[in-house]
């Protein structure tokens, strides 16, 4: 870690009278992603870069429960790019004992610097997962067509927006036993699927981001939509894409 | 637009401690219905017409989120009336940038010129989007019969209430690439069914009225109540209509 | 109307600084039904006698919105049982123009006089309905055993608590064109079943009873859990009685 | 009961000004199961051991109205281990009528002396339940793997968290009339199961305990999102074990 800020320094980087200071945003928003069951568990979490400065909140904690004190801040230009089990530069590590970045810090990074993303949301939200789970095993991505939520959605995340008439694609990837493990295959994934706005994990969430935190987060709400309504179509035997 | 007011007067007309103010309402009725899952994803809103004073929310932005300071006003007398695409007359524009007035605006218009509305509700509930999708495709109406909830709903949105024994029936209108482009089928579809208390829009969810903003909620609470035991009742496939 | 009291002494009825107090706890309990689905669309709603004074909400309100101003109250000593379209006495009526009493006065008082109970509640809930709209049409009473939320309800909803091995049976009466139309069908059934702690309404909800405000409360949670419960064992073609 | 403490001493065990105190965090943590559906109709709880005391809930109160004056402190060195029906030590009661130690108390002890917890919680979800009901009648356990949310899972509770590709495996017990005598046949599901990080109750709930209160509630919330989607595979009849 090549720490070199003050303790006073550190602290002025997460703590803000300012509502929409990231280190405030992440810990309010966590508490919305809890009460619509995104991150219940510990599970899931958002993660938002302003400029040079990414914000990350800890791993293993109850997200409804951080506080901007809890909050690691990095340097978007790392020594070398995140990888599972790789070093991270640091600007800030919160001084309570025992915590550590988010295992999501690689997956993340993905849609920062493959997508230029300025936010990245991630979420254990049961539509996604009944949804890959009501899927065949082998299945590589889910299609859905004709609803009004996929004009909310835009081309890979950070693009224009659809239209009603576009068929919207996400890929879906295997899970593996280390989150950080994903790395490479929801890379992989991305450039296969420049388009997707999303990466389905089959078993275990949904990763979405957005140029800023707004349209992460309301890219996230349209694709729990329409995960969660393609999840009832499904079950009620209706075909999900149509013809136009 | 031929706004002619000053700033001030155009501030003190979304400014007010008076939370029944239509600008107020509008911010706290759209937190409401975010928590009911009508207008998520930046989906769905409110209009509120207030005797010459019509109250729009933004487009493109997190309903839950809107502030007093980001309703738009527009005189309810315009030179012509709203369509697709036409100029309109502005009272007050909000100040922040990047702000324009909802896509709903010329079918919220439907709702005031001719229904004589007070308040119009467009959500995009999964109930509604569903009870469309479980209707044939070329399914003109839905249709529901001896159920209490339908005692809460008025002829036309705007007249008296229907009984108990009265079937509830609401035209079905195809969706558009443009939400603006609905105005002509939505208006065809209240000429041709004048006591629909609203219009069910396919794969896109629902425009609801009333003479005031509390009818126009409780009319649509009712109607949602009714989309989503409607919803059930098909999938136990329970007839949704019963003889007297 | 008998009604001797001041406006003052009227006022000192319903406002009071308690939380306890009856006008305080109907507004509140209403906005906590609200959230629960009970109360949506002006349906629904709670009232609590209080030694010789009961209180009621308006008809046609939100319920959510209700505040202590707008509470009723009446002698519980009638000069004639409450029955549909009778005279009611009252000790303050809101000043508030346009309401009206609860349309569910004489039912309330069916379990007030019946049971002796000391808050009754009646719900739209949705669990309800579906389980009504999924007995037979003819069916005269709903079932339900071996549920741990059973030990939650009371003999005839103000005695004994029931056992686990105890078989819970609830009558549902057909649904009438007017509310106060149903006072004799549910007084029939009460005394038809005088250990039921409710009675269901066909395609319309239920009205629960207790001793206290809390106890109707608590089982009313009960109660609406088993329904939803139930509701999803008939859906699941699971039985609802087993053998002990 | 051989309380010694003074009035005084009884009321310092449970006012405090910190949040994270035992009786300020099960006032707080049952409201927030009450939104959970887990304690609803005063069912369910939690109890804190912290050192040598152990925090209860009252008995058949509504868990989202108790206050830390409600709260009964029990030494956990007791004259004997709890049992039904036996004598306990307390070190407070709450001066309010009619107060006695949740029915629970023997069912946490079992956590707190055989896996050495420092929290366990109760609840009656829905989701547990019907997991239970969609069983057949003589199973002796729930299995389910390859969900990402089984890592949020300790083995035993208390011990390391589950990989991705273990098999989760909860033993299922009947229930019994009086909660008390659960007592002996979750002690014995808990020496056969050394490895399982709950119990659940056949037509009842769940007990879930974990080192801390927030390894409790952690578990209890993936647990319970496993139970969600337990039901919702089985429903759906995708089979909850795979081959890894």
């Amino acid at each position: 870690m090549s720490n070199k800020l003050t303790h006073e320094e550190q602290e002025a980087l997460v703590i803000s009278d300012d509502p929409e200071h990231p280190a405030n945003l992440i810990s309010e928003l966590c508490r919305e992603f809890y009460k619509l069951g995104w991150v219940t568990g510990t599970g899931g979490g958002i993660s938002i870069r302003q400029g040079e400065h990414v914000y990350l909140a800890p791993s293993g904690v109850q997200k409804e429960r951080i506080k901007p004190e809890h909050i690691f801040v990095l340097p978007f230009a790392q020594s070398s790019v995140p990888k599972p089990g790789s070093k991270r530069d640091f600007l800030r590590i919160p001084s309570k004992k025992g915590l550590s970045e988010s295992q999501c810090t690689p997956l993340f990074w993905n849609a920062f610097s493959m997508r230029g993303a300025g936010a990245c949301i991630h979420t254990h939200s049961q539509h996604a997962v009944m949804l890959t789970l009501l899927h065949p095993r082998d299945a590589q991505s889910f299609k859905i067509s004709h609803q009004e939520m996929i004009k909310g959605v835009r081309i890979g995340g950070v693009g224009k927006t659809l239209s009603f008439f576009n068929t919207l694609e996400i890929p879906i990837i295997d899970n593996t036993a280390v989150e950080e493990d994903l790395t490479e295959s929801m890379a992989a994934a991305m450039d296969k699927y420049p388009d997707a706005p999303a990466i389905l994990v089959r078993r275990h969430g949904v990763y979405v981001w957005g140029n800023t935190w707004e349209q992460a987060k309301t890219q996230g709400e349209c694709l729990d939509y329409l995960f969660e309504i393609a999840v009832k179509m499904l079950l009620a035997k209706l075909p999900l894409v149509e013809d136009n």
